[in-house]
């Protein structure tokens, strides 16, 4: 098991989808951050579920209970406890799967490994242990935020409808105009329509999210194997239902000669920068200033109340299933939090890991 | 500095282009091994340059040799260093980018970041990192074969060019019968031709290249921050050059529905399998038994000797640059040996960590 | 920081005196182990204040609280989490400490590293820190009962009184008899009087601990750099107020001759063992099969009413401190709890680093 | 295996006592240190065997040589791997050791725990190992002279025969003036008289041996699991022959009071001192700005000629066993180019982790 993620800034995920609490212990974070839970519900109600048709209708307040690293509002540079207690789990729906394997999810791999699984909500694999991430992400972000880093999630993509590019000021106040975190306000209703279809078909469907960190400066990233981008697509790749990332132009690139995309650099105003921004803001694993840009594939939410094949474990045979109960029939606009985190935890740490933000104190 | 990767299996890499030796100490592997300078030099000599006109024409031995952690030709459980001896290289070549960064190359990252930074050949910035890469993955895959794992590296795009998809002896048997490792020969020499082109108007162009990795158990990968495929996007994307990375569908499975790819369970002579593999192996960050399948998305080699922009850093002024000497016009022949390797690191490291292999003897 | 400790059995632990509540994440523990909170809680009840007139006063039930990683009552291989919720803290004691930190105590390092320090009760620098250990070694210990591991703790000294060496049966059974956990009853009367007597002056005395692991396998421990006596020392070194460690002999040993110390061997029923155990079980970083012996020296608590000498930070001056309120007149038996706790994290480790114990599932 | 210590700061040791080379990588070094191999040659040559009468007559020059992570006399930030090739081997001495460990030395963990074990010298189990230790320290002294930390570790016991205290000064000097590398001169015939008098009765004697590090800042030290005397600790027990540990005080702390041994702060030219060091520099695991203590007890060298009793583990007999050949009487002068060296890179891992210094550059 390892549910800790970062080499300074430190997160520690716990707990399962129907157990008593979730949360995070973040340890590593200088003192003298000013902190409030208010900073991290607001995060948390971003990836909170229950709040449209959109997403599943499991009702949680997901309410944020910080229990120690806090000294008169401020860090105190010892570890930050975070607990989310669960309220709406109906365990009840599950019991059907506890020899039969949800296809495409997670029950097989967790059942032959641990033998005594919980299978109820999909236990420590359910969606909801990224609440981990975004309590160690609301706290990375304020971090961050003293060195006037930001990031931004959106929806870029859903089945086959793609957004054009906006730019970012135009993104960060479309995101909150609509339910799907989408920056394409154009698409918007395209999209979720598409999503009703897949839904009311008792389906799902897939979709992509770009994150965008702004204001990091050139510097982070530790060749050979701490490369800035080989970390993000760590922790991207590790958020349950990614099966791709990308830094910059990702695959597109393949397709390309050096001529056509190389990014020039030129000097403005005592400013170095690049003509294009084709890496993603990373070379060589090493950020040079641009913004970061990297992008998920997230597949459609496995569980779907579609008749489908599986198996009995106890029995040994072929047996078929049909996932009732509450899911996202595309989880993208609840994953922009997640991946938003991700991101966010991973500067942090580099941002320490490069000498940006002093390791105890940031004061 | 992070030249260290895994948990169990350790590899810690050193060394730059130009300096006097490169090579990687690996810890953590079991004692009882058979292993011998032959083993390694196999894997070093399919990402060696100068072997035919697709890769650089720096003629390098890449002869390794090892001077600790092996006894009786066994490996004794003590740390295994392979050393591999810089010969062919010119310094001279780039003096004139001492100042002057190349344009998405790791150079200005380094300069910032390091401040004396060994612009010889890209110093530690360069592909002859992953020498490091190749003696580790050379162990792994010894390793990995007394548990009955093969893994298997692939060109499946050049520029434009896509491979149809070949069953796996197919490809196995292909790729060693061209320079280019693509598994698929009828679009080998369209292929070359592409290079070649593109390498006599002194550019470069990318490409994909895909790992598959068969016999690997049900069970590998720990939740929710070491996945499994977590630990492959990381090794993967900090490859040199690569700027995506993809788990079976990978990005394909954002426009699709989970009725469309769900890979679907049965049990067949007491095995449980997939009736599909779009999930690439892996769900929920554990493997499911299946073949292990990932790609990479390859960015042209950005040195070409076509005028650029860059910038004079010690003058503060903009300055043109054209990159002579010795470069891959395309790096993803050389790069499966890469993809290889580090995909039997990270298994290798996973089968220790999920205790499939015993961690001090393997007797 | 650094709150966690471990590489496959990992705890981390957070908390402090006066904060909401205290406590550890104990991560890598394999599934299907049998686990309650009673079991905790009898671990925590030996380290418990307030218990007789030999501790601290401070009334605290120090219940426990699992939130995350049973599930029927075993673990399932996900991160188990243990809270503690303070109840009796008088943060109204402490407040004088606030710019002048007492004598011998953490107070003034942790002011100069953190600047934002919680200083009531000695923040997350109190001893009561330690109950994440005792949590994390709980569990350790139940992980170790399936291979029939024992570990006990006894003080062996309190000022210049020490106990004659007894068998570890008599030791077993005595420390339940006398409230310091002293395995020499002779003594107990005596030990008692001194601690009473100078309690009654204001101050303080140390004294030294001993634990014993019996039932270790030969073959725990990694050189050079992770021995299981580097292992131990670290993490008996790192319990507040110890300040030396002895594996074995220890520092009588630098007295000697090797001929009169050596272990020597010889065989006895199939069995290897030595007739004597001057090495405390371990040689060359590697357990040999005989009982694992080590000492801690307990300086006397910091804390006492005696007038002391010390600075106000703020004023940049001298002055004078009493400590008033409740502390230990003599640490030792409630520090029996913790090196018991801390032996068996690390021994818990070993087992699984060195394969001993499965790292997924101990069935 | 365990071969790396530190977690910013990180040195992988590598290599046996009869094998090709031995050496280590130092990975984390900030770049623009100047270094060369005479840096590192000096501290090498205090622990080189065969230079009087008291070590071992094995003649080695330990010649060191760097192959990468310097550019321009300067580190670069890269990995610094330093390998010395063994020379003056003797296999053929210890062929009768393949299946009789010898008392009190490690072989019988070692063949017991990887089964193929290299038996000549010792293998990896041998002092020789401690090179790495040399290497790594050797850079890690040069680090801490940018900031003026300076180290010195001196032999305080040969047997019963004990130093008195003297001021670094004197002990600075004393320690260049006599092969024992003792700080008191008074004491170095009696001491060399007892060396000797028990190398020629084929025996070995203990000894103590500690190191002093001035002008380490207050706030060095990580709490609860990153302690800076728990790290000292491990990698002082894990010098091979270490049987105890103590910062400070130490064992004489547990007859003591509070009110005798505090350590009570002063202010004097706004400098911030104690009046005493009785906990030797470091309080609740964070350097208070005095001076850091510590000491290791030093078992005789098991290698003795005198007869004694061991096993077969082939026949799994008992049987009589001599050790011939190169062995130290006394390892205590040797070990102290170790102690200094592994307090070193302690402490310069601490400056990093504690931001004292800049990970990246130190200019």
């Amino acid at each position: 098991m390892t549910n800790t993620t970062g080499k300074i800034f430190k997160v520690t995920s716990f707990g399962s989808s129907h157990g008593k609490a979730i949360g995070a212990i973040i340890d590593g974070c200088p003192a003298n951050l000013d902190l409030s839970e208010e900073d991290i519900q607001k995060e948390l109600n971003k990836r909170k579920p229950g709040t449209n048709d959109f997403t599943t209708p499991r009702k949680e307040e997901d309410k944020i209970e910080i229990v120690s690293g806090i000294f008169n509002r401020k860090t105190d540079g010892t570890p930050i406890t975070g607990i989310v207690y669960n309220k709406d789990h109906h365990s009840k729906d599950y019991s059907k799967f506890k020899d039969t394997p949800r296809p495409s999810h997670g029950d097989f791999g967790w059942m032959e490994k641990y033998g005594n699984y919980d299978y109820n909500g999909g236990g420590r694999g359910s969606g909801r242990a990224t609440i981990g991430h975004v309590i160690g992400g609301a706290i990375a972000k304020k971090l961050l935020e003293t060195k006037n880093i930001k990031i931004i999630s959106h929806v870029t993509q859903i089945g086959n409808i793609k957004t054009k590019n906006k730019d970012l000021k135009t993104i960060e106040e479309n995101i909150e105009k609509n339910p799907l975190r989408c920056g394409d306000l154009d698409l918007v209703k395209s999209m979720e329509d598409l999503i009703l279809d897949k839904k009311s078909k008792g389906d799902s469907v897939g979709g992509v999210v770009e994150t965008i960190a702004i204001g990091v400066p050139a510097g982070l990233g530790e060749p050979v194997f701490g490369k800035l981008d080989a970390d993000l697509a760590q922790i991207l790749m590790g958020i349950g239902s990614v099966k791709g990332v990308e830094i910059g132009l990702g695959f597109e690139s393949a397709k390309k000669t050096a001529s056509e995309i190389n990014d020039e650099y030129y000097i403005e105003n005592n400013e170095i920068k690049t003509s294009t921004n084709n890496n993603g803001g990373i070379i060589g694993g090493i950020s040079n200033g641009m913004p970061i840009v990297c992008k998920i594939a997230v597949k459609p939410t496995p569980s779907i109340s579609k008749v489908q094949n599986s198996i009995n474990l106890k029995n040994k045979s072929n047996e078929e299933i049909s996932i009732e109960g509450r899911h996202d029939p595309c989880i993208c606009p609840r994953i922009t939090a997640v991946s938003e985190s991700a991101v966010a935890i991973v500067l942090a740490d580099h941002m320490l890991r490069s000498g940006f933000i002093h390791p105890s104190n940031i004061n």
